[in-house]
């Protein structure tokens, strides 16, 4: 997507280094960072350099190719295999690592380790240009949702930040101003960690898009007003069999906003991250994470610098849920490269999709 | 109410001076604050050093005692006029600062100067002892709603700080603790100002209250989960022709999401702040604030100085807006000194309450 007026994607590989935009500084600085071997690109996914589904697999994916370029051809195979176990240990909830190490392992089976090396880029590279084009069809099939004049809501950030391009979420947004319609964006900030405010924000404002940035509070009172056409989110992990939604926390609460107002919620997705095997959405274990997040907010102070100040007593402590699930009952329908399904629909592709 | 240790109310009178809690530096700071005649009162209330209607209107009502005490016996009633005149202008949309001003100016009618003061102080005194009564009897009837084991959610903050004594929403709360009941209390943070993670948070430390600060997102979460037995909201403005709350952005979302779950959703207010007039809660202009409310957040650095940090890009900018009103249909009931009224209950009484 653009950045002050060029193309980038948030993370790509060249001359053997994994290079990617570092969204621990957004939006209050642009800039990339290199990561050199598999070990760093390692310590990228478990730093948070990156994140998002998409964009960490595909960075797990780089870094399993820098582990075979540099694996020994005395070595091969044992070097290879260290390099994967490292990668995997980066993250170890994060599914789409392991799906991308093993992609690359299975790519180079049975190559010698000249062949073996241009296979795993190939194969790593091909993970990349596959996730961008999964979003760009989202975009454009999303697009078709999206009036002249649509005000559409959105929460934290599902936009191309999340994957390599394009994204989900954000995506028909993206694709419905580039076809000229004149659309705005309310924009959840997303308690705690902020990544409306932060990073979808930021993605608008590069992208010439008009919207503002809201108060989780304040989307109810926006939408009873009439003032939301639709609104979109992305899915962490969308299960097949009920049509549940597990998404970044907040999600259930505007679809549950949007069903009493009448108004169209859309869940937009890439179909790798649909769940084919769990019964229900409410078996998926939901993380718990440091309650500081809740407690403390991070930005820019007045001098210029980033600062961490303390909001709550010192006493007082917080629970933090990262994630919700959203029934089937609220989606409206899903949005996915592959086609738009209403619920009933989607839970009819299982494991045929 | 308790602060380490000791009973304090959150505005007083003593030997002509307006003494009250410094609520700018809560929670990282306890201190008083003394403002020594009217003027500096008035900037009090401008300066939003007390917030909330009752304490703002019982500041009023000692700010214009104040004025009456220092008026000259050679030009008593243009003294009092100028005061009174001086502090109506302090905040212009706040009802509860005219009604105290006009309060103390009719309790003096036709006294000599000697009289007047005597009956001035004695009026705003009454005003503030009234305030306290109502928020206690308010706790008396709702904690009789609150059973053992009982874990309640609340928005914003109605407690204490935003009265004389006791509050409106969190008046039961801590009622129901001190009759010896196991509770637990989630306070919503309540973005963009935090009054929940600051003052709701601050208010149980002090009465010994278990709780935990969740981010405004997770209460759907915690609701759905069945985590949730009771929700208490305070109320800005009740009106009573068709039961409908205004109060701070944010209420709106959570009484859906306890119709939705079955949670029963309380509103407790003194009935001082009943509206008898409007015909729908949907006329009351609704209040936007600045977008830096938004944009930015304020708190205690790593340095343990107060400090404010940008969250957003520079170029985005906010919509914020500080109310919104909830329809009589997510109401369960209204719990004030007079009485626990469901909304049909309510509407009955107008004008008879």
């Amino acid at each position: 997507m653009i950045v002050n007026g060029e193309h980038h994607r948030t993370v790509k590989f060249e001359d053997g280094i994994v290079r990617m935009i570092n969204q621990t500084v957004l939006p209050h600085s642009f800039e990339y960072i290199d990561f050199k071997n598999y070990v760093e690109t390692s310590r990228s996914i478990s730093d948070m350099f990156v994140r998002g589904a998409g964009a960490l697999g595909v960075t797990a994916g780089f870094g399993m190719a820098q582990g075979v370029l540099a694996a020994s051809s005395e070595s091969f195979q044992a070097d290879v295999q260290k390099a994967a176990e490292h990668l995997k240990k980066a993250r170890p909830t994060a599914q789409d690592l392991f799906y991308s190490v093993d992609r690359v392992l299975k790519a180079i089976e049975g190559l010698n380790p000249g062949d073996a090396r241009e296979a795993a880029v190939r194969e790593a590279q091909a993970m990349a240009d596959e996730d961008a084009a999964a979003g760009k069809r989202i975009g454009e099939l999303g697009a078709d949702l999206i009036k002249d004049g649509y005000r559409i809501g959105t929460h934290c950030n599902a936009g191309w930040l999340a994957f390599v391009d394009w994204g989900s979420a954000l995506a028909p947004i993206f694709m419905a101003k580039r076809q000229g319609k004149n659309i705005f964006v309310y924009a959840d900030e997303t308690r705690p960690r902020c990544q409306g405010a932060m990073l979808t924000a930021w993605e608008l404002v590069q992208e010439g898009i008009p919207h503002k940035i809201i108060a989780d509070n304040v989307t109810g009172y926006l939408m009873r007003k009439g003032e939301i056409d639709m609104f979109i989110v992305g899915s962490d992990r969308t299960v097949v069999n009920d049509a549940s939604v597990a998404n970044k926390i907040g999600t259930y609460e505007k679809a549950v906003l949007a069903k009493e107002n009448g108004i169209p919620f859309y869940v937009a997705l890439p179909t790798s991250t649909l769940d084919h095997e769990l019964e229900s959405g409410d078996r998926i274990p939901i993380e718990e994470r440091h309650q500081d997040e809740v407690l403390r907010v991070s930005g820019l102070d007045e001098s210029g610098k980033m600062n961490s100040v303390r909001i709550a007593p010192k006493e007082s402590e917080a629970l933090n849920i990262a994630f919700d699930v959203t029934p089937a009952e609220y989606v409206t329908a899903f949005i996915t490269e592959k086609g738009i399904f209403n619920p009933d629909e989607l839970r009819a592709l299982r494991r045929k999709i």
